[in-house]
This record gives C-alpha cells, sequence and structure tokens, in this order.
C-alpha cells in the first residue's frame, strides 16, 4: 500500500516532525511512502523521498518541492493542463506537538474525509492537553500521581511540596519543563512554561520513580508493544530527545513479572479503547509500590515508537483496514420542503 | 465591518443552519453579511446575499454559486486570470452540529489563521460531547444533575430511576432525544440514541423542573444575555426548535430574583472563561431548590441566540476586535543546523 507520511507543522516539535519522518524511511521495507511537509505557514509540499534529508527543509529548498492544495477532493497539484491528484492509500499523521497533537490535522482529514492513522478530535483533545488528560484518566479509573493546574493569570501559591516538575500543559518533548527544588526557582520555572502556554501542570518530582512506556494500537485485535524502561539522566532534555526521535532499532522488554505488565496492559487499554481508535499512542506510566499511575498519553509518539513493536511496519497495514469511518449523514431537507409546502410555496 | 457567516455543514442541523443564517440577514443593519455555504460534501460555495433562502439550498440551486477554496491565504475564488481573494474582516460560524461545533471549522479557521468568532478546538470538544461537559463543569464547581454515560458496547443497565430522558452525548436540537417514563420504552431509547452516536447519557427527567437559558461573551468586558425561561412542552421536538431557530424578536426577562440571577451569572462566568474565549455561546440551565445545575451548553446556539441580547449586532463588532490569537511559533531549524555542524555537514 502506499502511506503519506505528513510531517512538519507548526510547532515547536517542528524538527523532531522532521526526523521521525526521515526515520519512517528506515522502518518501512514493503509499502511505498509518500512525504507531505506542512511548513511553517501551513502550505503542503510534497516531497520526494530522496529529498529526505534534514537540510533539504532548513536551508528552505524545500520551497522548490510541488505544492498541494487540499479540498473535499484530497490533495492535488496544479500540473500544465489543470490539476492531479495525490494518491495515496492512508495518510500517517507524525506532526509532533500543535497542529498534529492538538486536532487541527485530524479535523482537516475528517473533514475532507481522508483515511488517516491519528488520534481523532476528541481523542488529541483530550492528549495533548496534560490537564484533561488527567480529568479523562480519573473518569476511566486510571490513577495519575497528583497535580496542580495553574492559568496564567491564577495567584502562583504553590500547594505541593517541593520538588516538583512544572510542565507547559499543551507541549511534548520536555519543551518548557523544569525540575524545582527551591522557592526561588518556581518563579523561574513558571514563567519559562507561561512563555510558552496559559496552562501550565505541577506535579510532584520523584527522584528514581520507576517509568516504564507501553505503545500499541487496535486493529482485529490488540497489538501492545513490549514494555520499555526508558533511560533517565533525571530526564531527558530537548537535545536528547530529539535523538530520541530517529530511534529505529527495537529495544528490550524491562524486566518486570508478569503482574505488573499485566496492570500495564490493562491500563492502556481502558485509555485507549474507544477514544483512540485509529491511532498508535505511547502511554508512560509510573508506577509506586506496584501501582500503576499515568504520566502522559503520547498522541504522536516520536519516530511512531516504531522500536518498541515487533513487526511495525505489518501492524500500520493492518490498521490502515481497520480505521474508524465518520458517519455518513444523509441531508434531504425535508424540513426546508415541508415548511416550503405549509407556506404554499413548494 | 464585514463578517462572512459560515453555515451549512455536513451535520444533521444543516437545515437549521440555513434558517440561522437566513435569521442573521434580518439582525445585522449596519454591517456587510456575506455568507459561506458548506454543503454536505463539504465544498464552500460564496452565496449572494439575495439568494439567502431556504429553497435555494433545497433545490441544489446554490451548486450555481461561485466555488471557493480555502488554503493557507485563506478563502478564493477562481477567476479567469486566476485567483482573487474572499475579503471580510471576520468569520463567524453558524454551523450547528458535526463540523461546526465538533472542532473541525474551528480547526480550519485556525490552521489558516483567519479571524474567527466560534468556539476554538477544546471548547468545542467540551460541550459538543455532553459527557465532557459534565466532567469539565465538575472539575469548575459547577454542579449538574446526576446522569449516567453509556456507549454501544455497554451492558444496557439503568442506575437511575425512571423516568429518564435519553440524549446521544453528541448531537444538538433535541435530535435523537427520548423521555422515558417505562423499562419497555428504554430499550427502543436506547436503539434511537445509538443509531445516531456511539454514546448516550442519561440524565433524570424531572417534570416541570425551572430552566433558565443565559447567553454571553467576553469581550472588553463581560456580555451577559438577558436570563430566559424557555417555553417548555415536556421538550421541544426538532419541528418546533427548527421554528426557533428563526428567532429575532427580543424575549422577555424571566422573572427571577437578583440573588439567582447572580448565581446564574456566576455559573455563566465559571464556563465560559477563559475556554469559550472567542465565542458566543448560550447556557441552558435548571434551578432546583435555588440551586443552579448547568444542563448543556450551546456553543453555536440558534441564530447565536441574538433575541437575549440588546444590541446584538455591537456586541459582534465588539468580539470581532477582541478575539483570542494563535501564539506565533518561530521555527529556525537550530537544532537541525548544530546537528548538521556536529557532524561537518553545515
Amino acid at each position: 500500500m502506499t502511506i503519506a507520511v505528513l510531517f512538519g507543522g507548526s510547532s515547536y516539535e517542528h524538527e523532531i516532525s522532521i526526523v521521525s519522518a526521515i526515520t519512517m524511511k528506515k522502518v518501512f521495507k514493503h509499502n511505498q511512502l509518500k512525504f507531505i511537509f506542512v511548513d511553517s505557514n501551513r502550505a503542503f509540499y510534497a516531497i520526494d523521498s530522496n529529498n529526505m534529508k534534514s537540510k533539504y527543509f532548513a536551508s528552505g529548498e524545500y520551497t522548490k518541492a510541488k505544492k498541494l492544495s487540499l479540498d473535499s477532493k484530497g490533495f492535488s497539484f496544479s500540473t500544465f493542463l489543470g490539476s492531479k491528484t495525490f494518491d495515496c492509500d492512508v495518510f500517517l499523521n507524525l506532526i509532533h506537538g500543535r497542529d498534529g497533537e492538538d486536532a487541527k490535522i485530524a479535523s482537516l482529514m475528517e473533514f475532507y474525509g481522508l483515511p488517516y492513522i491519528s488520534p481523532r478530535i476528541e481523542a488529541s483533545v483530550m492528549s495533548y492537553n496534560k490537564l484533561y488528560t488527567k480529568h479523562f484518566a480519573r473518569e476511566l479509573g486510571v490513577m495519575t500521581l497528583e497535580y496542580q493546574h495553574l492559568h496564567k493569570n491564577d495567584k502562583r501559591e504553590l500547594r505541593l511540596e517541593l520538588p516538583v516538575i512544572v510542565k507547559p500543559s499543551r507541549l511534548g518533548s520536555s519543551i518548557g519543563v523544569s525540575i524545582v527544588k527551591t522557592q526561588e526557582a518556581l518563579d523561574y520555572a513558571l514563567d519559562v512554561a507561561f512563555e510558552l502556554d496559559s496552562d501550565v501542570i505541577i506535579e510532584p518530582f520523584v527522584e528514581g520513580i520507576k517509568e516504564y512506556n507501553l505503545a500499541g494500537t487496535k486493529t482485529d485485535r490488540w497489538e501492545l508493544s513490549l514494555v520499555e524502561e526508558p533511560q533517565k539522566e533525571a530526564f531527558l532534555d530537548f537535545d536528547k530527545k530529539y535523538m530520541d526521535f530517529a530511534r529505529d532499532t527495537q529495544v528490550l522488554q524491562a524486566s518486570i513479572d508478569e503482574s505488573l505488565k499485566a496492570k500495564l496492559h490493562e491500563s492502556f487499554k481502558r485509555i485507549y479503547d474507544p477514544l483512540f481508535l485509529g491511532s498508535i499512542i505511547r502511554c508512560d506510566f509510573f508506577v509506586v509500590d506496584d501501582n500503576v499511575y499515568l504520566n502522559e498519553i503520547n498522541p504522536i509518539p516520536g519516530s511512531m515508537g516504531n522500536y518498541l513493536f515487533d513487526d511495525f511496519e505489518a501492524m500500520v497495514e493492518r490498521l490502515a483496514h481497520h480505521l474508524p469511518q465518520e458517519k455518513p449523514i444523509a441531508i434531504s431537507y425535508q424540513y426546508i420542503h415541508s415548511i416550503q409546502q405549509a407556506k404554499g410555496k413548494a
């Protein structure tokens, strides 16, 4: 099948989306990949596979690529005689952060009736905003660490004990995240986070807390990845995360017992089904005293978490055949017709 | 100023959106209105103001209107020599139900950087899905009636006492809503609702409960409407609601005391700010024993609730000057450049 990877976007994670997309070239071996770049002005470009090199984008050379337009007939490009459809079987949304994870790309795909692998609109909003993730998890009975939400206009009174971790509500890839150990550092950390977002989540920072990542999807069956214990040095900064997005070799299963594994699987499934149908997500969990806490949902994980799966490519193919479909709505104008009739105007 | 009204959409409420849009023609007296029709296939048409009659759409005559395309330069139409921008100062999203209220139109406007009056993405998701509205209200400390959520795959066990009201989670205008008084009627009501939505909300049906509607927005000030006690015959069915969408004459303030009015205002503000900035919404409240309960948020109320305001048109103008702006993100490719440098490829 032909899979079109959407990447770039008007996002703080624009560059790591490019890295993720380049990684896909190595990961897909049997299917044809096409690439659609969304530049910072939200223009779409069809990128030749040979040009999938980071420098091509950083240098602005991409502006020489074919520009695509998008409407209810899908993506197309201008030709000498008119326009030609950009053909593919499915789109893979690989835009990290804004545009890709905040429901914009999902909305475009849905509005124009294109088949796509990505969290849908509601799933995007519930996972992109960490505050909503907390509410959502709680409603499902999945535990999260305690937290405090601050809006930029709120008084900066800390309810939690130090040390804490301060995160902008809506960004990924550790951007704007600080570990705060002293009261003096708090203000600066909040300034940094509020520079990026109107809302901030503050959580207790637990040194050495056990962390496990689990990715997955649901096709005609559950397809869960192995459980990874991510490498941690306090926490990954953006540079390290950046390199992390280029991963394409499989990792080792964390050494955990079957009972903990079952708990992680159970929590993942509860979060995933049915809201995240159509997507491949990664859930990052904390484990304290054998209890599982949801840390974050990664709605569009770096390089799609390919390195966590046995056969990532075959799974994507299966998912492409099990995507949620928007319900068709027949519009008959029966009310207008009946009112016209009542008025004698039919 | 020139205001472009977006209406239609692939929605069960497509027809009442047409009625709402036609009503705007009567309501706006000082500003220029333009009209963009979204047909059931998600094609955009610029509709001449003289053609704003329901029959024009029901007959399919609208397909002769100018087709618009949408991209990062905004809406435009083809001309003999190329293309011409569709000019306006602000867009008014008047698509009820799917497309308009589920974040798709908001996403398109946001993605392409167009100024628009409408709930933004997160606000749309929180109000379009009645289940999320319940969660959201609870987090804000605004009370709602008790309720039960059923997914279509759940066992149909009723936890509430009869009579109840059964509503599809994501539709408006009373579509698919049933009052259920007997156990036998429940299954049929659920069948009807699940025909339209994968999720259903069940609430106690309280005969003669006091209901009050309050609309509003925030510009450089709070702009709250008068409080209306809506007419009720058990509840409005679709035909009556349909006519309701054509309202353009001001209603009377409900006879309530100042203390209740203050409570309604307080609840409205708590819900509205900051999530709904940029929109004009109507909140429908129940009052039991002087306690205020949120029933529903109408993110795009029928004919924008114009009949609830003293000077609707002036308020829309003020709102157009106080719209939330998406944060610009500068993309510098600094990480790619630094990695290229490290590799000696810069």
